[in-house]
């Protein structure tokens, strides 16, 4: 996580009264990658989520604005803020009427950062991500289906599947995603908000196959009936990205569970070493 | 304000953790009327009006939850949550892109209601109200043009004017917005934001020739340049009110404004007979 030299760490908690005034110094672009809660934690505690996130978010602003720091890139939350789908791929003129609290929670940031941009004192991107994964998640984390599934296979575990599998997303492998912000962080053209995705939904049954397919073992499914916050379908069309940024998703689901495979085996194989001797 | 018998009068504070279990004791709707803010004082401090507004009215809701109340009218703002008209007259399909702080956070609080709505956990109805004036304002306040221009002419005082006074809006007269707020509490069809307006787009300088028709006198006009903050025209469109409340706005704006005139004399005259002597 340190390995590089331009790299600077600084530990503190987003939430408090950090001082984002340390942090910045020197910093010409901020890439705010921090969120306190996931879409499903978002829900039994509406206040916590705006504590952790929209106010903490708009007094990393503040500071920016005092030191005249003015790009910032926010990854929003393209799979909450528009809700259920109107209609496929979801651009983002789409109507955003999130079913869940943090979607309202990023698309408030969303719409402060847009105030800041047209009162001159911000220059702000937003990105609506659709469902990342990739080499670098948290295998005991439960967010992320693809590496979640994965890591319970590799585990001989059951996965959870609520509802009947025929729930759509649309993932983008992580490398993409990084493509996309740095393309993003020198962006001047006439846009504020991007849908950054690969267009192609897939349904969490066809994911299943997938991760069979890439570890050839079958995956024990455990049902649960479907939960009120998730969306049936969202894919999200690119267009905008692939014409202003000139950027383009490269690589295919299929490459991107085999890399995430690779890395999730190496990443255990490496943790076990570590391992005390028991 | 405590004339009727069925009035129960609570003093609290909104912002701090108040006790709505209290306040909400065999209550069967929630009109909440409480604003922090206005939308230039908005401007400045984003994490008050957060505080103030969003955090507190989230506490009000959970409680609202917990007790089983689940109708809340919610005063939302006509004036800001649209942002500069797209087209006119704004309809509640037109994007909300709020250039106001004041704006993102009522339009915030409308997202969260409609999270619990469609959660099935309260039954909300949002009004987004354009300008409304009338009897029973502070004189001394800043918030309505009206009322503001009628008491500097009653006090022989310049106004001041931000830009070329060509700024449109639709001002509603205080008794039509409270007949509004009655039909939405008891409204049980399926729509849950409604404009609650005139329709009609009225100039500052319309205003002014009105208010000085209204007094008989001149007002003396102290010009200022345009603040960033202040969309150019609002005015909305109420068809989806009149057709889905059965209401609409009974009185014509020199109807209103003669009301409000004869409201204000006799509130300056009951002041200065309360007044002391000096």
């Amino acid at each position: 996580m340190h390995a590089s030299k331009s790299f600077h760490f600084f530990a503190g908690d987003f939430t408090t009264h950090a001082d984002f005034s340390e942090l910045l110094q020197g910093a010409d672009i901020v890439f705010h990658l921090i969120s306190t809660t996931l879409p499903n934690t978002s829900v039994d505690n509406t206040t916590a989520d705006v504590h952790g996130n929209l106010l903490s978010t708009l007094r990393l602003l503040e500071q920016m604005k005092k030191k005249g720091i003015s790009r910032i890139v926010f990854p929003s939350s393209g799979g909450t803020v528009y809700g259920e789908a109107q209609y496929l791929p979801i651009d983002e003129r789409h109507p955003t009427e999130p079913i869940v609290p943090y979607g309202a929670t990023k698309l408030a940031i969303e719409k402060y950062l847009a105030i800041f941009r047209h009162a001159g004192q911000l220059d702000p991107i937003c990105l609506r991500i659709s469902n990342p994964y990739g080499p670098g998640f948290r295998p005991e984390s439960p967010q992320g289906v693809i590496g979640a599934f994965l890591n319970k296979s590799l585990n001989n575990q059951p996965i959870d599947l609520w509802g009947a599998g025929d729930v759509q997303r649309d993932y983008l492998y992580i490398d993409d995603l990084i493509d996309a912000m740095i393309a993003a962080a020198s962006y001047q053209g006439p846009h504020f908000l991007f849908n950054i995705s690969t267009g192609i939904g897939t349904s969490l049954l066809e994911i299943i196959a997938l991760v069979e397919q890439a570890t050839g073992h079958p995956l024990v499914v455990h049902r649960h009936s479907s939960r009120s916050f998730d969306v049936k379908s969202n894919v999200l069309c690119n267009a905008r990205a692939q014409q202003e940024l000139g950027w383009s998703p490269k690589l295919s689901l299929t490459q991107g569970i085999e890399r995430t495979l690779q890395w999730l085996k190496s990443a255990r194989k490496y943790s076990d070493s570590q391992a005390p001797n028991t």
